[in-house]
């Protein structure tokens, strides 16, 4: 099942997760504004993905331009950038895609705008495929931290829904269980929205890999119980010194592994990592609408005018972190000097 | 709101929770039966009520027997109260009411089966009215922990609807907000059957005490945002050791307020203690149905066939529990002695 296709007539598909697992849809994203809203009204969602698709909607946006030079077309493909950034403000693979594609705009030599646009489409598709092989190379590295036989906590989707394909926490899993190891998957529910009940459950249950579901409120008594080895979750935004913002509810996660001396693990590719920003205390936390929290699947679950508050992310502090898994290897403490070398070891290869 | 109702001519009215807060239906038990079935589907459902309402389930079930004499009365009450008993494994309160019931039974001189069963009726009164003066002292005591201005966090509803009126956690936020301290309360939604949402959030409402609703994986976030001071919860069962069975997510609760350096107390009545319990390992847990998790209110949210685990309850440690606020008295660690020592002077008060 792919996260997303590019149509070669100037069509992006977008499976639409907001719907699943009951229903499988693929929305048809014909210009940037559909692609917009699918991330804004999370029909495709997961930092890697929410990078991937926006390229894409670049593209679409691009290729409807009648710019009558380069200098003209690169000031209306970075107003759609603008436009494309701000749907969701914590995952950073947003900007970084959309500020690669432009980087490479600028940096190629032609002036004729045919030309730009196929470069930005040859880039979009280089992000997509990238990705893809950032997640097999992380699931490689990652599971050799996994033991023979191994129950791991999860929680929201960090799959290949969430990703081009393959998976971040769910590739290392895929990888574990691929080389042979007994691995059973814990799956936190993932309130409001249900990712890991909705998602991570398919998406296992696709590949054959057992999966358990638990609401949020369960993983202390399932650590406290001796039912879970380690935690692994993935990423939305990393900052120079590894703290790490991700789905609501990872920073309790991240507490009560530390409580059970349990190792936690955050698996995300290099894009995720946010140089600009040198703790988590600076990452921006989208609230979302308190509906989310009021209502599920459109049902309200509390009192008419009961006030709530919504979060879609928490930052868990690098101390609590054993390891981020990435593409380039496993970055342990002390994380802001290991991450640096990691980036600039990246910088070097190319 | 009433939970309960006795009604003069053999029928306890009991408020069916799991259709709040859309509708306010009584359900009137005649026998019982009703009562073992609603106690089982959650109609009644909270530690201090479920013992009440077991009471009255035993006076509904006494008076329609024939008995020939007090002996075989006293047996048939017995396998009446077997029955009631089965319905739940984790509260207390239920075995210990119905232990109560029994024991007055034994006592009582008369052999006239009329005056035994208005006995009973007489004791389940009795019970009823106990915890509810039992929560006023409760709200008493604990509402002096709070300062002057505090943000509360709290899970499930340990509320009105819990006991047989004013609640025990929420008994404490009553208190402390008619002491005219400026209380707001967070109320984590208590997935898998959202108690805190559907319950809380109405109970505090109708008494004007401003809540907002969280999901339960928002906990670790709020305390580190520092919009909370500290966390209040009732109980299930408490061991001789201070050892707190509550529902699943409390443990979670306070291992994140260990770590946030919040205090996080334990609101009971005396007959949440069962001292026969030495440490809370030996607390039994009741497991439900995977539905509750997979579904939410009547609608599926992961796909068929998913596995999952539903334990309705979890265990804190005392060492993670600040103080255990009781009607006789505010207890603090060291708990195995300061229990005994509370619970024998309410003995020889009596």
């Amino acid at each position: 099942m792919d996260t997303m296709r590019w149509l070669e007539d100037g069509c992006l598909e977008l499976l639409d997760q907001t719907a699943l697992p009951s229903q499988v849809i693929y929305l048809k994203c014909r210009n940037y504004h559909h692609v917009a809203q699918a991330i804004l009204r999370l029909a495709v969602r997961g930092a890697p993905a929410i990078g991937a698709a926006a390229a894409y909607g670049l593209v679409l946006g691009a290729q409807q331009l009648n710019s009558a030079d380069k200098s003209s077309f690169l000031a209306e493909v970075g107003a759609i950038a603008a436009h494309l950034s701000a749907t969701r403000p914590t995952a950073v693979n947003l900007n970084w895609a959309l500020n690669r594609m432009q980087k490479r705009l600028r940096a190629s030599r032609t002036t004729a705008i045919d030309k730009l646009k196929a470069t930005l489409l040859e880039e979009a598709h280089r992000i997509y495929q990238e990705d893809l092989t950032a997640n097999r190379s992380m699931g490689q590295l990652g599971q050799e931290l996994l033991p023979k036989i191994a129950n791991v906590l999860t929680i929201c989707n960090a799959g290949a829904l969430a990703t081009a394909g393959y998976g971040t926490a769910l590739g290392v899993i895929r990888a574990a269980w691929d080389a042979g190891k007994r691995i059973g998957v814990f799956a936190c529910e993932t309130r409001p929205l249900l990712q890991g009940a909705r998602l991570t459950t398919w998406e296992l249950q696709e590949a054959g890999i057992p999966v358990t579901l638990i609401t949020d409120g369960m993983a202390g008594y399932l650590m406290a119980s001796g039912k879970v080895d380690l935690v692994i979750v993935g990423a939305d935004r990393i900052a120079a010194n590894g703290d790490t913002a991700n789905k609501i509810g990872t920073y309790g996660l991240a507490v009560l592994a530390k409580h059970h001396n349990l190792p936690f693990y955050v698996a995300a590719p290099l894009s995720t990592i946010d140089e600009t920003i040198a703790t988590g205390k600076d990452i921006p936390i989208e609230e979302r609408e308190k509906s989310e929290v009021l209502t599920l699947g459109g049902h309200p679950i509390a009192p008419p005018g009961t006030s709530a508050w919504n979060p879609a992310f928490d930052t868990t502090p690098n101390h609590l972190i054993s390891a981020i898994i990435t593409e380039s290897g496993v970055i342990y403490q002390n994380y802001r000097k290991n991450i640096a070398r990691t980036l600039n070891a990246k910088l070097f290869e190319r």
